[in-house]
């Protein structure tokens, strides 16, 4: 198997660099943004919907028919999911904004995810390192937001456990097999996780407004959630025969709007369609 | 919305033109085929196989995020049947094939779709056609595989048909929205419309293949079907108001091999992995 999708190159960059150029300073920057509860549940929607288009850049073109359907009905999930979040998130903010109007219109520096999840797709072992490692957070993620406040939330996450479950039992059997393979799959696998495992570390992160949602709790604490995370991490990469790389997480500046050039190319091929007819009602 | 995925142009063509340049005969265009039963599983595989395709292209780029997860889920039900179909046609064929040597080692002359399927996108309306005309002729063929002697091809005809009226009730509102819509939806889905009726007679045209299938009650009697087929176009397009075209049913030959050269461009794209690496395992 090889390169997904076209793009190519390391992930692995020196700080400061591949940030969107130009990126326009957005008040969440600054630290302090009009409507937390709004801009939390961005970040929530924007992991899923880039993970989910990345996902879905497979469609078709795997190696595999099975893990062809497979890999496709996790990323409609995930942009099910995102759907979820971005019309509650309509909503919370009040000005009228669809999910549709979410998705589409916001630029590159309005997007809330983790870098992780924009990362090219690259080769079979890095779409499923980049998936487990996503998927081991996500799980526990959502089961602290089935006690959401925000019955709304609660109920996509209700939902949602279940397809992450899936999800995770999905990648950590194809982490093992690629891990524990192979002398290529297993070089291949650690290759991947090499260069994505500082990406994992922003998943962690708390700024205010992580701290207001859990406060109202209607939030994740990940930091509550690392040690566990961990665990299960370490259980499925020893058994896949995997290394954890040295080195402390890197990359950072997702969840406030800096993002890798990759993520404009990916929505600059995500939204052309609806920005090329907006409001189209034909 | 505008055209799905860059393949443009029109696809009346007059006859003799658009087919892929220097096939070669297959055994199956004398007529005669060492293994009718196979070869008939074929033709019922790749119709779903390569409209499957077709509808994953459009996944990520649709204009409206609701209106892509439902093409995403129609394409993987599609996909996921032409895969059963295919394992199914792998043992009846005997000669260790399996489903994926099937979807990615065959050449555009091996397969066995009608051409209705493999036409490029064109915009929203056109895709909403061609799948209604397909969906209308779908329900009902699945309904008369149900009785399959063949147990497997009977219980894929079961997990099937349930999918196939979703697909049906989907195209079907869709298709009474754009017909009955706003002046530019209405004209869209005419002239998709009369670009793909032509196409739709080639699934009504019996061969000895389907007619051996239909004697062992392992196949969909076509002739039998057409008018039941007839009834539901005509009351959906009615209340779409739209005008079915004149003249006769035009091209023909997908289901001996003979394509437009859009299969073998779609093909190009859907194998390349496959194909650059044969048997990876690792």
């Amino acid at each position: 198997m090889s390169d997904g999708n076209g793009e190519q190159g390391t992930w692995n960059r020196g700080p400061g660099d591949g940030w969107v150029a130009g990126a326009r300073p957005s008040t969440a920057t600054s630290g302090v943004v009009d409507n937390p509860f709004f801009e939390y549940l961005l970040r929530l929607a924007d992991d899923r919907l880039v993970l989910g288009h990345r996902l879905s850049e497979w469609c078709g073109h795997g190696p595999i028919l099975e893990e062809d359907i497979a890999l496709a009905n996790i990323a409609l999930d995930l942009v099910g999911q995102a759907s979820m979040l971005l019309k509650l998130a309509g909503e919370v903010e009040g000005k009228g904004r669809t999910d549709d109007a979410l998705a589409y219109f916001r630029d590159a520096v309005e997007f809330r995810n983790v870098q992780l999840v924009e990362l090219p797709n690259g080769d079979f072992a890095a779409t499923i390192v980049r998936q487990f490692l996503f998927d081991a957070w996500d799980v526990l993620a959502l089961e602290q937001l089935l006690g959401a406040t925000n019955e709304a939330l609660a109920g996509i996450a209700a939902k949602a456990v279940k397809e992450a479950k899936y999800h995770l039992r999905h990648s950590a059997e194809w982490v093992r097999m690629l891990g524990d393979g192979t002398a290529e799959s297993h070089q291949r696998a650690q290759r991947a996780l090499d260069e994505l495992w500082p990406y994992a570390g922003e998943l962690f992160l708390m700024d205010d407004t992580d701290r207001a949602a859990v406060a109202a709790d209607n939030g994740v604490d990940v930091e509550v959630l690392r040690p566990r995370w961990r665990e299960v991490v370490d259980r499925v990469l020893t058994e896949a025969t995997l290394t954890i790389p040295k080195g402390a997480f890197a990359p950072r500046g997702g969840r406030t709007g800096r993002h890798t050039e990759h993520l404009g190319r990916m929505l600059a091929d995500m939204q052309s369609l609806a920005r090329a007819h907006p409001g189209a009602t034909w």
